[in-house]
């Protein structure tokens, strides 16, 4: 089993898949059946039955005499309401306070978000947010749930590098006048930013397809890395000489692509993305501006399974780091010093409970 | 490895299956090679030539000069006679004794029965019989070799719970009026049998389909477990007021369900199932009463598939024993003792070759 | 992992199967990745990037200011020449020396060879050859490149055996009559030969369709073995009483079967087979020829890849040996012996670094 931050809002799936169905999702190796209720709030639980593990997501939704709807396990009855509560068992009456664990839930930006951690600390204030989504001067597009055969933190290399672009996404998102320009990172108060510019250029195929630029462009990628599973990619274009590199973006394209993971297990990570930007479009456009995104991300995918498959056979025998691997060590630091953390956090209350003094914890080597 | 009861007879295959062709079987993590001799009778070979560890199955069937059978390996034509000796190694003489393991086995109620364990204690008389499959009042009739995913013991489980059939089984073998209607168990010589009454309620679908009843019935199910791999649940139903609780059963539907079940290995059971019912139908009948059957034994396997992949994911975090559970506790407990048994003997055999004193045996606590 | 002898060379691929695509093979548990470049020779790398491990193979050929082809890899588009050195990194200059592992290849005999051991043992004098193939009076007609899912030395096994031609080719390469006769074997300087005659004998069904015996034949197998993946069947057929067993060949119809095996993993092995016969042919009789051995070699891999799938599983409870498992086992010391002398010299090198003696090794037991 790999180590995974738990007390962080993650995305387990689209609203739109959430409905009066029970669904099952996978996150942190965990299964959860989720399904909206009456007052249309997702419920999740453990998809198992605590009595003889059968997925929970196997049953079906009931009505309680209160109105309340509550989950009835398929095998022998089992009901438990939205708590997570037993309230019966059939064929006799209930005894000790038999539950199933339940996770929190808040929505936004159109996923469902799910709190596999510490309940006591789950407050959907701090769930994700991107302003621009909910402004009409932007459009926003929902994309898929791409499932992707590697750890989610494979992903997030990924996407704390804007540098592969040049080379994986030559047909939509990357163009040869990129590939020799460096990447430059700093940290962020939610994780960092790894960013370039290449200046005076060609326009990118997809703003190629998309914009109206007549002659060379300035164009930026800001990679927003929010850790431990956000990263919101600010990507835009504007004519050369209208001074976008200083500042001035007041005539420009702009996208910002969103990856919300979800880290399913070792193997395998679900990353549901959407798009939003500084202007409106057509049905039609903002279609086919989504399947430019969607041979993108797959060229990703073969990359990153690839990578993975070859990691999980052999140990990197002659490991070259490059400047451009800044960002992601930088990254991989952060998830790993939030993971220490709650270990320690973790420590500390069981510690308050045995009385016992909790040690200096020894952090991961820089 | 998983462990199994090895001295007992184990249904492993249907009698129609077994001809003069080599058949492959897997039971208690063995592959046996059957065929039928010119006698008629079922010849049972471990699946391995004692040579390069060939199937035998991928051989042939050879008349020897006596005109017995004899089976040949299809690598290097090494040949055994039907008790497993060699009776030819081609292009030398035969040192030694070389020989394949050989299995007892018997045929009774369709099926093939074979002995795993110490060949002198197979016992013929020993083999499963139900009365009723020979009585010419009653009909019997044969259904599938039921795949299910996962180990024996759980779909024995499953066949020492009757409570579980008033929700898997709804439109079938279940209803809602059986819900809370607790249940009992005895012991019996050869194992336990769990039971309950569900007494002035409609009858279930299967004989609202096929029998005549006008209004309410009583009904029971009696769930005969004969350690460690057969169930006969013999269930049926009369009229209310005809006093069939109170034993008088002269006018009632009734149908013996019987559960032959193939240990294949941890992950794999095979169910031979068939019924005996108390009265006679045309061959169409008989086929839809399968196929209720059918119906109703699908939904257990996906429901015995889905609790076998999670236990081979998971410990239970919080097991929640019920009282439905105490029969198939039981259950598991006289397994074990069997196996514990058969470990003391085996112990004993050894030291009588060694002259050691054997240890008084801890027994698995209760 | 298995182990295998490295200093030799192996079959990889056909020639003609390796162009101005990559193409990637497994050999010995490595992924290689290979392209013919500009001058027609062929390239083969480690298929991964020592940056991130991606396969290469998902790169591409670009040609430098020098005229030379270098390899790209897809991911950020570092750049290795034919020596495996690497020539560029993006957006930075080139610190230390990255380099891909890149291994000796050789043509012959329509087959590309490598060498997975130490580089500067690599002579291409030593790959093997049979100088029938060159020679204009037989004729060479290319195979497959069989896949079979065992260990290669089990098909080695096979491959001095000819004892199991009676039993498994029946309808092609054997015949009853030969059951019966043993088979003899001798060390050569390269490994060993196993043979034996069936003198005074119907023809084999492949002579009975394309040669024109009228009456019985001598015929002999020889099957040499080069270790440790190499074997060519020398046989033929000649009309009884013109002398063939006492060494005049001069009127018979022989054929050489050569097996070039690719070591992919414990599991597969690639089998690169071609024959070389005395007389020529039509293209038709030619791939009707070819037909016959893929039926045969088709026989073999059934019976290879269940003996496979048993010794994975079982350990063989009581084996026995054969007069004809001499060869096999033979050639099982001979490989074992080459591997012990290479972890010697590997020891000795090592030790010449440090300093230290090398304690005299103990060979592996006969």
């Amino acid at each position: 089993m790999a180590a995974y931050v738990l007390n962080t809002w993650y995305p387990v799936a689209w609203s739109r898949d959430v409905g009066r169905q029970l669904t099952c999702r996978r996150i942190v190796e965990k299964d959860v059946v989720l399904y909206r209720n009456s007052c249309g709030q997702v419920v999740a639980h453990l998809d198992m039955c605590p009595h003889r593990m059968l997925p929970l997501s196997l049953g079906r939704i009931r009505q309680m005499h209160s109105g309340e709807d509550a989950l009835e396990c398929s095998y022998h009855g089992m009901t438990f309401d939205g708590s997570g509560a037993c309230i019966r068992i059939p064929g006799q009456r209930i005894v000790g306070s038999p539950a199933v664990q339940t996770f929190p839930t808040h929505e936004n930006m159109g996923l469902v978000w799910i709190w596999m951690g510490e309940p006591a600390l789950a407050d959907p204030a701090q769930v994700f947010d991107l302003p621009q989504y909910h402004d009409e001067n932007w459009s926003a597009v929902e994309g898929d749930a791409l499932k992707i055969g590697c750890f989610y933190l494979n992903l997030a290399d990924n996407l704390c590098d804007p540098a592969h672009v040049s080379f994986v996404h030559t047909s939509t998102l990357g163009s040869p006048a990129g590939e020799d320009v460096p990447v430059q990172f700093e940290p962020t108060s939610t994780g960092l930013v790894t960013w370039r510019w290449i200046v005076d250029a060609p326009a990118i195929p997809l703003f190629q397809k998309f914009g109206n630029f007549s002659g060379n462009v300035d164009r930026w990628h800001y990679y927003h890395y929010h850790a431990p599973s956000i990263a919101v990619i600010d990507f835009g274009s504007a004519a050369t000489g209208t001074g976008a590199p200083e500042g001035n973006r007041s005539d420009c394209m702009q996208i910002y692509a969103c990856h919300f993971m979800t880290p399913v297990d070792e193997n395998t990570t679900i990353d549901h993305w959407l798009h939003v930007k500084n202007f409106q479009a057509t049905d039609q456009i903002n279609q086919q501006l989504s399947e430019q995104f969607r041979i993108a991300f797959a060229e990703d995918k073969v990359i990153l399974e690839a990578i993975h498959a070859n990691e999980r056979r052999h140990q990197n025998p002659r490991p070259v780091r490059l400047a451009i691997d800044a960002a992601p060590m930088r990254m991989r630091k952060l998830v790993q010093s939030m993971m220490d953390s709650e270990a320690l956090m973790q420590a500390e209350s069981t510690n308050q409970q045995t009385g016992q003094r909790t040690p200096q914890p020894e952090l991961a080597p820089a």
